[in-house]
């Protein structure tokens, strides 16, 4: 059952729309009818772009060899705006298709700074750990590290390094350095070289990014154009979501503690943030019981719609509650409090058997220095 | 036994003067006294300078691990001008030091913009069987293409990428492109790797090579200078040989043929390319019997000097008899020619059975595309 809310429906269209306009990027909801059990990302419009998604589904219907990839840099503790692409990638590895996770560490190192030693910590603790707790199957995803990847990957880099320019990197990463050039580079390797003939041999990948990414899979589309005949890599499909607000109403980012809410917070630092969050709230209860909530800019509404209800119908009842003014903000955020709390005790709970094969996992893949 | 005569004394103070003055490459001749058994090239000032040669002398003398190693653009064919390094190469190895040739294949790809089977062909049938004709022991030689390395490797060049600046990168190889940044840090991976404690851990590596890599090596040094501390790699030591002229005058290249001797001229190319080639004569044969010849301006004695003849009195014989106008160009040509033809023959012989070899390592070594 499709949301009959759409809670960003005109945020999404004013935001988005130089996407769709500009570059190519195609509204995701029409492909909703084509898909049995979408994923709520989908319903609810957080998912609201996509390239070739189309393609990638009719291949995966087909029984075609298909895979989703993304990646994660290792930079700081995983929070809830990671979590958002984890459950993407659950949700694609339930429905039986191959999930590959790169840790960018090359890249945490190179463009952030990241001491190396720090970088691969941050990838199997933070990263691959918490993954596996909210219920990544360590078994069937290949998690790597750029570092550490087969020899013909890198080959694939420094070929790529022929037919790119300074100009089209610029327009991707601003003011280059040749760290910038090395990091966009491996980028592209990562979304295309699994459907190398010798490096996987996939028909397709998809990989799921919040919408700020598109540029990057531009580049790879635009270098897999170009080595078309020689390599034969095949262009990514990928989908985009919106991001997650931070709760102090900016962006969300590991530098700002206060912005998210970290898989490894205690439960007190979570409600003390939940409590001190941005929401659509009015000056006054009296003006609020009178105007009602908006929803659609309360940072608490996006943790029920990203993360604390399942339920659809649940979340339209919080929505329209808001909106009609019946309820209100304090008891509204006790609620995300206690559901969150719920959440984060039974992750961390898992996620102490989850560091443990992260670790054993790192034994394999983990780069050595 | 030194050379009592410096053919090039004068030529070499002239043109590489900056190179002593400016960026610290020292005399070569100085150290003669420290090594028992030079190679020809260093006694007769073809090896002219060098960076800490002194300090891998001491360590080799000492019994530390030390590496000899040196890479070539499999972009064309091999002359006498690549023959220059490989015999170097052979005289460090029969003194029990270790050996490594890098295959630049990365760089021939993406800078040179040749083929990649062409670049793979190329490093087997040309370089590798080539080298192992010129008595580079097969089985005592690590053979390597740059896209086929350890990933540890790549890891290096990544990290690299962090520590270094469009402006220094630009000073050495004029207007850069990604592909060049690519392949300066791929380079300076090729001079280091070998001393990182898991990749060799090679007390010191000595890299022979022509007057216009110093700029690399500098690169290289400074480099690892930036990474002491986090990778402990060692700053390369190298000797600088001068390069010959081609027979032409002009620069020895593979891309015009007349200039260079190919190690696969037939035989009657290779007489005929010596008959036209630049001497050092006078305008008629009575002029040159009354002044004589200018053997540091003929190709012909750098024919003698670098390949043809190994005695040095011999050598100085040559060169005494041209200045006094003794020896005429026609007669002196006939001799270079039927030298040449000499070792021509013996070599494309031992290049039969060396290509079977060389296909053999390409099996374990060569990149698969």
């Amino acid at each position: 059952m499709a949301l009959r809310i759409d809670p960003w429906g005109h945020t999404t269209i004013k935001e988005y729309e130089k996407l769709f306009q500009y570059f190519g990027i195609k509204p995701f909801k029409e492909l909703l009818p084509q898909i049995d059990k979408p994923h709520k990302y989908m319903t609810r419009g957080i998912i609201f772009g996509h390239r070739d998604f189309d393609k990638f589904w009719k291949l995966y219907k087909e029984g075609a060899r298909v895979a989703v990839l993304t990646g994660f840099m290792p930079s700081g503790r995983f929070h809830l705006g990671h979590k958002m692409v984890v459950e993407q990638l659950v949700y694609y590895q339930r429905l039986g298709i191959d999930v590959y996770v790169a840790i960018a560490d090359a890249e945490a190192y190179s463009v952030r700074k990241i001491p190396r030693e720090e970088t691969i910590r941050i990838g199997v603790e933070e990263y691959i750990a918490n993954m596996i707790a909210l219920g990544l199957d360590p078994d069937k995803t290949v998690f790597y590290f750029q570092t550490k990847q087969d020899p013909r990957y890198y080959r694939l880099i420094q070929m790529f390094s022929r037919k790119v320019t300074f100009n089209e990197l610029e327009a991707i990463y601003g003011e280059l350095e040749p760290a910038k050039i090395m990091a966009a580079l491996t980028q592209v390797a990562d979304v295309t070289y699994l459907t190398h003939r010798d490096l996987g041999g996939y028909e397709m990948l998809l990989i799921p990014v919040g919408a700020d990414q598109d540029p990057h899979l531009r580049l790879a589309r635009d270098i897999v154009d170009r080595y078309s005949r020689e390599l034969g890599l095949k262009p990514p499909a990928s989908t985009y979501h919106r991001f997650m607000t931070g709760l102090d109403g900016g962006k969300m980012s590991s530098s700002r503690p206060d912005s998210a809410i970290f898989l490894t917070d205690s439960i007190e630092e979570a409600r003390r943030k939940v409590f001190r969050a941005l929401t659509g709230g009015r000056a006054t209860i009296e003006e609020q019981r009178k105007l009602g909530g908006i929803p659609e800019q309360c940072t608490v509404f996006e943790l029920y719609a990203y993360h604390l209800i399942e339920d659809d119908r649940e979340l339209e009842k919080i929505y329209n509650d808001c909106k009609s003014g019946r309820l209100l903000c304090g008891e509204c955020k006790r609620r995300a409090a206690k559901l969150l709390e719920e959440f984060l005790r039974k992750h961390q709970k898992r996620l102490e058997k989850a560091r443990e094969k992260a670790r054993e996992i790192a034994e394999e893949v983990a780069p050595e220095f």
